[in-house]
């Protein structure tokens, strides 16, 4: 029979290039009090989820995201106790993280609690960390939890959406600060630092803002097919420790966990930047 | 104004998912014996050079592609004074090798003299290779070049268009094999291997036909934002050389190459693969 449904989701920089992929069928749309929530059916990359009109997550996208934001702090700090997500609704970084049995207690404060229950609905292998009984949901704006409360981290994940609209404070130096506070003194903080390819003003800024904070700012990429350009970038603030001299390669070889992107290989690797990507920081 | 004009240049995964660019102008369209030739005008990406439907060059790619499949194999090779690339038309593989004061002749057989003619035009600064007095052009099928010529050399690379039609017989393992027979003892050969994410049966079954030839072969990759998946893979094939341990640094930082992608880093790092490619070897 000829195929007569035509209908594609296209994700585009500045409106002038980008990703498109086409659809099968639209599973649900959502309005949250925050924002559009759509799941959309395909055959190339699975159930895809987008928020805001930005795509998430999908069955097919080789998991290098979550791996990567979560696993390079965990396994350079040498014992991460207590670990806080701020956003990270769909729940992979949580699930990620619970897989290292050091982690004692994993805070993920999502200011959306609806993109938590569809990404159970829909993405269940992708939400299993929050029910285990280490996870502990809090459902609050991010700011205001770093802001508001007292105790402190071993690791934290700045798991956020882009720097436009309601996010866009979480990407200042006042939050940093603020941050760096609920850090514990050998504290990591990793936070999603956007493509490096297309969003390169906004990667400049993100990266003076946290030099002004961390003394140590180191930045590492990753292939992410879904993502605008498909190669992400995250920054790695400490402390005290090292992403590469202090990476416990013992440990990742002992857990022997089952990841789709992370070795301990790509670890290190992921630290290398091109030409073009230091020449943002010249 | 109102923008009226709204042409879009896309390029699909099995018609499923890919890449998609405004297009501003389409500059020129031609037919050569071998191709359809397109140049197309973009804000995002500049001017694209498109053949047989397939993106090869744009003035905003960063160059990965070119640096990646030239410097790697000849900051490995001690001593590569002969080169020869089979295909690369546009010139940029060419270019990028004539940057090693060690190379004294770089062939370079490419099947369409169009695609020359057309790059010298629009991407002039992607073509200074072909004016060099150690450049020799050869416009002939690559597979009658190695099979009927006898004269060897240091590193070859096979910088060819998708393993479907005419170039089909370009991955598969007699031409590989000829290709071995036209390297010197220590000679190094790469070729382009799609890409790791989108063409899994490719990439399975020209490392197949390579490791049947080789005795060392080895995968690097590098972010490529204008190819399929925007990730892609080479082929590093020796009968001497190892690529990381081998590798002569202290040439790379004595010449200072002026790149956009390769580096010292880069060389070691590209060789590191995320799981969901180690699993394409198991």
């Amino acid at each position: 029979m000829t195929e007569l449904w035509n209908v594609w989701y296209s994700e585009l920089h500045e409106g002038l290039s980008g990703f498109t992929v086409k659809i099968d069928r639209v599973v649900e749309s959502l309005q949250s009090d925050f924002q559009r929530i759509d799941i959309l059916e395909t055959k190339d990359f699975g159930r895809l989820l987008v928020l805001y009109g930005s795509l998430m997550a999908a069955d097919r996208d080789n998991n290098a995201y979550n791996e990567m934001i979560t696993h390079v702090p965990l396994f350079t700090h040498p014992n991460p106790k207590r670990a806080l997500i701020i956003g990270g609704g769909d729940c992979g970084a949580l699930t990620e993280i619970l897989k290292h049995p050091e982690v004692q207690e994993c805070v993920m404060c999502e200011i959306d609690k609806m993109v938590v229950e569809v990404s159970k609905k829909y993405f269940p292998y992708l939400t299993t960390g929050a029910d285990d009984p280490r996870a502990k949901l809090v459902f609050q704006d991010g700011k205001e939890y770093i802001v508001n409360g007292k105790d402190k981290f071993d690791v934290i994940m700045l798991d956020l959406s882009d720097p436009v609209g309601p996010a866009e404070e979480l990407f200042q130096e006042p939050f940093y600060r603020n941050v760096y506070n609920r850090l514990n003194d050998d504290g990591i903080l990793v936070a999603q630092s956007e493509s490096p390819f297309f969003n390169q003003r906004s990667v400049k800024g993100i990266y003076a803002n946290l030099k002004a904070v961390f003394p140590s700012v180191h930045m590492y990429t990753c292939f992410m097919p879904i993502y605008p350009s498909a190669y992400w970038s995250f920054a790695f603030c400490s402390k005290k420790y090292h992403p590469i001299k202090d990476f416990d390669r013992a440990r990742w070889d002992r857990l022997k966990l089952k990841t789709r992107y992370y070795n301990a290989d790509i670890h290190t690797a992921a630290f290398a930047l091109p030409e073009f990507v230091k020449e943002l920081f010249r």
